[in-house]
């Protein structure tokens, strides 16, 4: 199992690193660049290319402002591009919103929340567990881990104010 | 290959057919359902559950307004989920888009564009491609006939615009 | 009187105790619980149900970003379902907003401001009050007291201003 | 059971009439109004207050642009008050939405979907059902019957698709 | 030369203290009130009744979120009404914006920008130099040091950069 | 009493017309002009200068798009001066709104809602009949006559519903 | 004098023609190319390429929704590219004006306003026109024209109205 | 090569001067202003008429709320006149996009982002450059450098990750 990550600015690193960290912690190797759509249009396209023949099984991309780079990824590859609109403009991630999530019929993006890398990671981790059955049930195990905790959290919750 | 295209409302058909028509004619077995979230509750619970184990690959979700049906597949599946905001109140399906993208962190949802059905099939396609070494193949032929198409239609541009 | 207080994430505590704290001054048996419609499905739907059965006449139901509680509550529930959309995302709270209020017809939330969880309570109890003499009594009262408290503001204004 | 319902404009008076149809269909005792906040205050405060006097248990309310009409009923009853924003301006009733929902603590407007009189009528229902039993059993079978024919409606897409 | 400076809750204080000082300034005599279209209903129609007879001139309003008041004191007098939508909640003064300006016909609300308390007085004043010429012409002299005043800050900005 | 009317483009004048008709009805003398702030500098310049000096005592401006041209009326002349967004991008008028309310401390524009040119008449009548008794004697009447025209159709409306 | 105007798809072409117009009537040559940032990757950068070989001095980009066409052109060229976002989707061309603007620093484009090819066109003259004094007299004829236009628009309308 | 930079408001200051910074560094004539369009109409029109005959070749314009500026600047002369949109405001700089994108054909404004001045510079040297060989020749000097540090930074981003 393989991801390549993208992001478009070294600025965007903070918001990226969750999506890595949630992808390594599943044990998929992961490839992270940095290469804007617009200031490293070949190094991208090469990158593009190389991903498309080792193995990579999904694309993670994340840009703020004008984000093109999804969209530009997706026009390069069949395999899934799942896109992070990023804030950082004045105009909150809305603006990233717009051009990552409106993609033209034929190249889809996969558009998870503002900021949202933490869900692209589970986002990939569900495409490549379509056929990586043991990927699935981890998947499945964590959902409970996670209503575990979450009906944790309620009972503590329902603890304190019935107090 | 088997996908399973979920809408909300039976007013939603129009805007959905266009990615049941892009899968079949990849060969994709799809079941089509009309389940809404806030009036069909049980019945969608039951298909999710039924479609989690029949061997189906991928959701497609459509729904507009307050867009809750998306994010409740995801929440009950490991499976990708695509998420299409429907348009359809005096919103123009802002209103959906927002409901359907901005989920929390572990449930994602895969946005595409509003009333962006087509682009839904697609990425169900390529999702399912990851796998599948022959519906890449095909993908990346159609791809390039879509280049094809497109560069026929800039040369009758040029044309036209020449004279 | 009984209230049932759900958020749907521990984040949104201190935004929703202002709604718990008006309900307890006002004598109301209030349960609070934590329950994701995405993330603790089953614990919500089996709240909801004791809900129903044990004298709950309202439900407040608080939430941010792709906002499916309070319509997931709805579509389970003939009891009056009030929805509290929430910040907390980079957009203010109108993402909140948009996937709370617009219900499609048959299933009403009952949606006031965003963060507005005062008022929810204040919603609550007069919904309560319908029937409730004694407390529709206190009510009236408290809004004279408000007016009351309003015209005593106004007074140092007008003074403070007059010097 | 008696609902006082208050439009703004006669021009409202097809975006209200579903809600009075939902209600007499429910054997409700329905006032309906035309009174704009703006340009009928004196009679709109004296309806107020005789329809604080005659058993009516709700207001529902509707009023499109810079929707005063919500809020000034709301500041002059402690029933609960229903708002519906209406479309109508160029700005597809998200003017109304703001001066609806934005309410300031104290004084709740009980907010549903632009247009969305139909479910002013089912949540103003709804309200009432909290103390009358009858009408919540009524509530509960329309609920079943209204998730019969969403099922029914299911089974038709899902036979249509088969084909 | 007279006019009444409204704002809805104490909270807005400083964001109206610019009008107030800008009209003492003038020499008008304002009288400044607290009073919510929401919580202060009766003391609001009676100031407006007194003002309509006391020589007032204009109404100022100031007001946020779901910002009735500018519309409500100008449904109640024919004199000229001033509102200043301002900011507060999440949403940055724009519901108030809606609120204020999208007043229906026959009842208008002279708007100016959010959070523009200061202008709302420059135009108060305005208002009153079309009968007052000794004003206009203190506005004519004061427009041009405003204008002076510009050209020597250009003037600084002008050398800042040649050197 | 005399107003000076001035659109932006021949095009808005169905939307600038119910202006002139409010005005002359009340017998006001009407100047109107259509002076682009943009391709008429000169011109629009020459026609403030004029109107400055001829007894004018109110602006009504209106424009679409990008609207400057209240703006540039507001900065040559201490008259008050009307802004009237008018919709007819795609954007339907939001961009006028913006462009012309949001105006800098010291150059006030009065904004009425996008399109609300009846509005804008109304207004500068109020401004006026702060010096001018009989007209505001005419005003109030009219809003008397308003009032009236609103309980009938509230009577109409009544009576319609009580069948 | 040569301008490459390149639109995103074909349905873009009646969106388009009027900048080409323009620029014919100036006696430009123009290039009009159908190029798909997404859909024509290669021919794309192919047909930058050659025109940045081929005395080409402006690049007009026009496209709609997610509108990378404009930003990947300007990543290819340092000669000038005027972005213009189409509508065509439901969200009336905020989309595109998004991903149009909001460039990152480095790659500017320089955007007009919505479906506004026209003043593309023109801006693309003015900026032809800084090295070429004939283009520039032109521009200023046509200017004057303009006013002169304007100004008989004007003179109409004053006649119209003092009737 | 000229440029002449114009903001409205001396509180711009500090986002104005990247743009005047990067001109600089490429040896630009940069004559720097502050004049608004609302309070120093006059000095405005004396400077454009200067500039339209002293060489400059360009103006950036800047200005945040209603911003008129660039319209205004735009309507007085051919030369290309780029906006900047500034925020500053509570609306963080969308009513200034909409005041200056959003232009009347005949009379175009190149806007860039939001406070996106530093893209103005660029935008202006790559117009100049149209018929500055040498300047081009830096442009295209100094995009490789920009490509070659986006690469450095891929390369520091694949190794830290890479780890």
């Amino acid at each position: 199992m393989r991801v390549a990550v993208i992001m478009g600015s070294t600025s965007d690193l903070s918001k990226v690193e969750p999506a890595v960290t949630v992808l390594k912690d599943y044990g998929v190797k992961v490839d992270v660049r940095c290469l804007s759509a617009h200031r490293a249009h070949a190094g991208l396209s090469a990158f593009i290319e190389e991903a498309n023949g080792n193995g990579t099984e999904v694309f993670i991309t994340a840009a703020g402002m004008a984000a093109a780079l999804p969209g530009v990824v997706a026009s390069q590859t069949v395999l899934p591009v799942i896109g992070v609109p990023l804030s950082g403009s004045v105009l909150d991630g809305m603006d990233a919103l717009m051009s990552v999530v409106q993609m033209p019929p034929g190249i889809p993006v996969a558009t998870v929340a503002i900021n949202g890398s933490k869900n692209a990671a589970y986002l990939a981790l569900q495409i490549m567990a379509v056929s990586h059955p043991e990927l699935k049930q981890k998947l499945l195990d964590d959902r409970k881990a996670m209503e575990a905790s979450a009906m944790k959290a309620n009972a503590e919750v329902t603890e304190k104010f019935a107090l």
